[in-house]
């Protein structure tokens, strides 16, 4: 079966700005779902801030395999509720793909526990992206290094943890480097940050850039998953794996929940 | 100049548990203090949920260099504006030490971006500490292996991310093990979890458990800081290091902030 | 097409050791790919220490996706040339599964650049592992801890890097830990070192034992490669990507090769 | 007391190249010691290759906390049996600071057990280092960024293991990007990489890479030590911390050795 990729996007600038709204007339989330159709291991939706729920109710995240997640001027009106919502799904087993200006994604901060800030620039200069780690499965078919002409620029530092493993690292024309790439697992979620796509540039439009996405949702696709990882189960003493007795005085009555 | 350590106490079943009280009689915070102060290093005082601002206000944070967390009941009664607090100091570069149930504390899962749930059992079994990093330096000094006679079982899964290392894991004569000593960084933070300290049992009354936490102030305590880890500057085209031209069409006018 | 894996066993104790014989009458490693066999995405062949090149000629390595590795009694009799090859293998894309007692093979060790050490203790005692990382597609479909009856106990401290995730960790009867399942990458190859499998206990007649080495021949095969690693090529002045201009005086004559 | 560093130098070609001559007429070791001897908290000695066993003996590795290693030409003239006699020191706790060209040193290769292979230019061009990870201790005090006007170009792929942390990342001029700070441990010694200092440029003589060095320094002298890390102790049945019972056949009789 394919994978079941949802592609989230704002849908903000492409209605205010006449460049975005050029380069993406049928919205950012449909390009980069029409990147990812090419595969025939992937099946691609798409779904917005504006629907009931931003499109993520709790049926449609059963069903989704991987999510893809495009914000970066209405983080805000994305409902608490609905990033607790992702959270859960991700660690049960949901892939997670955060492009460009997700970084600062209430979704994205969540998860990582730390401000994911960075400096910026916008003057449509040349990124370079180099595979640093080409034997990653993101890396596969991938040239040595490849060029996006006019990108916004991202600077380090980038307040993220440690990731698991690094698998790009950006060179600026004006002079800053970026780690834009980026791979973490939280719960059974495997969870890829990608640092390309500004909107009023075709990034989306890019060959190599659709490569790493249908790259990044084959690796990001989790067939194993951890559906009770917010549970804290009391294991009685007479249910225990080897025989013990209770000794010294305790809180919790017998079979009593822990506190949370 | 020594070390600037908080230990922070829920301080609530000391007064409700009469087991609790009769082996904390001045309450955990003021026993984990006395465990630190016989490092000369180390500068111990204390505060609790009870105190205004649970005794955390920024005042406080701003000279304190590790702070130690202790919490069971009340996790939830700790307000949501001191968590964040909390999180920011250990981001710009206070370490902090997470102690047994606080697993499950606001300020642990908001840095960890994951559930921390595990299972339990509260018989007064045996536990004992596995020494699995010896040249770390929180194991500096400690026995291959220290043992707890009483102490509350935390069985895996333990979910939380992949740490930085693994300095313990425990035994239990129930049968379960458990990944007791973990490191972390957000940040400038330096973040260490270190399970036992159940209230019932007298694990702060323990040599070794004094020497652990001694040498986690002096691992966590980071003569570095990063004052500006939230902020997201803008770098205007005609200070970029390397000479460029403003190229395509932006959002953003010139010097204006980000979105966030 | 099916993941070509190749069984190496020392072949040694099956034919000095009654018990040894008695429990493989065919070898350990013939035992270990029948377990294997099982799986139809695995198509598995095996190779010993006795045969030329200890059946691991360029020929065979160049046609085999996950090498699983079983010695004890005679690693130093494991060529120097035939592990660097490995090794190289092991780089480009070749995943390895070490076992047991492969530990303190010359391939684990070189891999690891670090001791490998440990304790241990033969005393048929009970094993349970417990399964710390639920997520992970090495435990898809297990079971939340499973039981090896009688097993050799390992004991930490285990002299290795840090892995890049902890899958298992074991609980002995006679009071001991052990972090039993790890996973490294080195170049483009996944490497899984799993504890269990004395040569004189049934161990790999064991079902739970034979789906988590399906698991991990599954999770160790990499489609991507990284063919020319060890390369160190010399990108001249004239060809750099952005223009340059040689400056101060240097070592090497253009075109020359770099120091190794 | 002062952290015992030693700066190991190949000095080879501070007498065959005369701008490696003029740039470091005392050694490039000497001129490295001197940058470190600014910092009170270190007592900087040397060695080169052409002393007896390479100035590395037993005795003085006994006495030396951190280790610093430059060499290029000559990697194939360092004795085996002194490379291992490092590693174990290594392992021990003894840090090691691997500089440059070091990156192909028998034991930066031998502690990371893959290629460390990487491309390279040398045309003098600009290096501008970032701090990636400013609340490290190797970052104390540094600038967001620093350059040097004229260096060697090293690009990715750089062939290691995923790194503990990642504390710089270079731009380089020509188009390449570097990780090129780079920390490791292995069993009790911090190791770390760091990219500059190609011998015919003055790179040794810049103030920010001092700080750096004085900084790694600090960061790896590790106070802890792990002096048995290569043994690996039996454990008798009667010496168990739990009560067992020997059960099965065994193939070692008591209190006999491993096969290592």
């Amino acid at each position: 079966m394919a994978i079941r990729t949802l592609v989230w996007g704002e849908n903000v600038h492409e209605h205010l700005n006449k460049v975005v709204h050029d380069t993406y007339p049928e919205g950012m989330h449909t390009q980069i779902a029409k990147l990812l159709s090419s595969d025939a291991n992937i099946s691609a939706s798409t779904a917005t801030l504006q629907e009931p729920e931003h499109g993520l109710t709790e049926a449609i995240l059963a069903e989704t395999d991987v999510l893809l997640w495009w914000g970066h001027r209405a983080h805000g009106d994305v409902a608490d509720e609905v990033v607790e919502r992702v959270a859960k799904r991700v660690w049960e087993g949901m892939g997670l793909i955060v492009l460009h200006s997700g970084h600062f994604s209430k979704i994205f901060k969540r998860l990582m526990g730390s401000p994911c800030a960075l400096s910026w620039r916008e003057a449509g200069e040349r990124e370079r992206l180099w595979v640093v780690n080409p034997g990653h499965p993101i890396a596969k078919g991938l040239p040595a290094h490849f060029e996006l002409e006019n990108e916004e620029m991202y600077g380090e530092p980038f307040s993220v943890p440690e990731p698991l493993e690094t698998v790009f690292v950006s060179w600026f024309q004006g002079g800053e480097i970026f780690r834009s790439g980026l791979t973490y697992r939280r719960g059974a979620g495997n969870v890829f940050y990608f640092r390309p796509g500004h909107e009023t540039y075709p990034t989306y439009h890019d060959d190599t850039v659709g490569k790493v996405l249908r790259n990044a949702v084959n690796w990001a696709y989790n067939p194993n998953n951890y559906p009770d990882i917010t549970e804290a189960p009391n294991v009685p003493v007479d249910k225990a794996l080897e025989p013990i007795v209770a000794r010294g005085q305790g809180l919790h009555s017998a079979g009593e929940e822990g506190f949370k």
